[in-house]
């Protein structure tokens, strides 16, 4: 089985769960917090998480399951407050990057005062950002990355989307089983799956000179792209999910770069709350416009994708993730998620001060991103 | 300038030496001991060094540099009774491999009783390890990639070449500065950039499942396999030095998965004192051999390799590292380094027990050895 460390030890191969009471005990955690969701609590994982345990374990596992599809600060605080009451000393985060994500910030107020936004990196946050409770992240998607990502997001109370990083974020543990995401429905293998697909082109594209993140980008690439269509045509495809899996981790690997004007996007439109729009979605669906855009001055780095993605020289990238798009079933613009044309002013200013945007590889300004969300409408 | 965090900190970049200073202040070392060798020393890269130091910390750096080419356990002795006499408190390694490597020994023996030969990892030896001096890696040239590795060799009193490996052997700062490879001469450029090479090629060959280390192993023989010819051509080619030190970086990176039958086979060789082979010319020199050796069982992989190095479509890997190694002036087989056919039967068993030997992708016997040898000669 291997053991990957770059920057926090990640078990990964199928079995890996069964790394968890051990884990647990190396980190010294008795009584944690499982931060998942409804529909992985429905699943039976927890069941299965928790059977990994001597029965006298089991009993001292607090569980918070209401972890919304976007995690919110109202959550946030509703997790911390049965962290509190059962006296945890530990995190679990189990599920995709929300309950994973969810999970970080618990850990961090556990051992750092409340109000969260006060850790808002862009205001000189990470200063305070003294102590986080260990916490051990098991993804049962193939996506987000946050398993190996020392970032995560929540969707503040006054509205914001706010992104939180920091190294002491990165999970003091993480385990990987594909095991866990046999499960996981066509629709949302498809949608996270082409989020691990944007994260490893955004850090690949991303200026900065980290040769081996390109490199990771670039080989979780070639793993997804040849085998997303095979996890979403069957699930069980134990072979497929590893891979996916694989291309998940490696592109929150890749993004330590930094990702770019896709993300800026689908951040701002995540903001409209009313849509419930999923972050994975979203950047496949804006993904070609950007792609279009930013070639000019990345032609090195976009005859990499190619290579990666097993297209001839010279073949539209653009419409080459439009196609895939397609065979996966995933929806053809932002137009047919409930985004209007109305809504772009109010998006515009939400995407240009994301954090992403410094790293798009071409400077985009608020006309570029109006013109951008257009495109993609 | 990129700051690699895949293990180890790693300052990389034309300046990073300036990082030094301020390195040795957070490290808490007052009193450094210089390792390095006469080579380096003559060359002016040691008086660079200390200047980037505050003129009253020069004089508490004392120094070695009588590092010999393959570095010895009488030389660990050495250097660190001058750095016991000095009441040292950390080491700084500037060099190539056999430095830096050094430098690995002196630190462990800093601050854990000798013998050396007790800290074999294949004996156990590992356990033994409780603490090490800080270390600070600065390379000359771009090859072995200690900088980035959790091994040194050491040639022993006894004739064996020992390998050491510890997550405590990563130096506690890497520095790579492509600036302190510009005056290195073409023949000792082309030699460690085949080393860095063979690591990246080994590294992906290997099994294991750590796929992002595939992908830097891939990425580095990418930028090694372009720049090589013109670093060689013209060493003040800044934009190639940089690309040859991440190349070298990214090999060893990689070659965490472990080697194989290449380094095998050029340790053993190396065993032979009265020659002096040098590491990186013997890689060069048996890659091809080995190259032939292992594509059966590894196909898919070795299409990877023609990918990044820019071949076609089911070209012979092995005839392109000849040709490669021609255009470099590398020397064409095992004979014309000096190497006999009587030696062959007293290599074998060298290269059988070698630790790269257990992750070559093809079981590797005696009779394979022998073969190989000839094959190589």
């Amino acid at each position: 089985m291997a053991l990957l460390n770059y920057g926090n030890p990640i078990r990964f191969d199928f079995g890996a769960i069964t790394h968890l009471p051990d884990g647990l005990v190396r980190l010294g955690v008795r009584r944690p917090l499982l931060v998942t969701d409804r529909g992985v609590s429905a699943s039976g994982l927890v069941d299965r998480l928790l059977a990994t345990l001597p029965a006298d374990r089991r009993a001292t596992v607090a569980i918070y399951d209401d972890t919304p599809g976007n995690p919110t600060e109202n959550a946030v605080h509703d997790a911390l407050a049965i962290y509190q009451a059962h006296d945890c000393d530990g995190v679990i985060g189990l599920g995709g990057g929300s309950s994973i994500d969810l999970g970080k910030a618990v850990a961090l107020l556990a051992k750092c005062p409340s109000p969260l936004a006060q850790y808002d990196p862009l205001q000189g946050g990470n200063k305070l950002v003294k102590d986080v409770a260990p916490m051990v992240a098991i993804p049962t998607t193939a996506g987000t990355g946050s398993e190996a990502s020392i970032g995560f997001l929540i969707s503040m109370n006054d509205g914001r989307k706010m992104t939180f990083a920091n190294p002491r974020f990165l999970p003091a543990l993480s385990i990987c089983d594909p095991e866990l995401t046999l499960s996981l429905p066509a629709r949302l293998t498809a949608a996270t799956g082409m989020d691990a697909i944007t994260h490893c082109i955004e850090g690949v594209l991303a200026p900065g000179g980290n040769a081996p993140a390109d490199g990771i980008g670039l080989d979780g690439l070639w793993r997804g792209w040849r085998n997303l269509p095979r996890a979403v045509a069957d699930g069980s495809d134990r072979d497929a999910r590893w891979q996916m899996m694989m291309a998940a981790t490696e592109g929150a690997l890749a993004f330590t770069k930094g990702l770019g004007a896709v993300h800026s996007m689908s951040h701002a439109a995540g903001h409209v709350e009313s849509l419930h729009l999923h972050h994975g979605t979203l950047n496949a669906v804006i993904l070609p416009t950007v792609l279009r855009f930013n070639e000019a001055g990345s032609e090195e780095a976009y005859a990499r994708l190619r290579q990666a993605m097993g297209l001839a020289e010279g073949a539209d990238i653009a419409r080459a993730v439009e196609a895939m798009n397609e065979r996966l079933g995933i929806p053809k613009g932002l137009a047919s998620l409930g985004v209007t044309e109305s809504m772009i002013d109010e998006l515009v200013p939400h995407a240009v001060v994301d954090l992403s945007t410094r790293t798009n590889p071409r400077p985009v300004d608020a006309g570029d991103f109006g013109r951008l969300f257009r495109e993609a409408m």
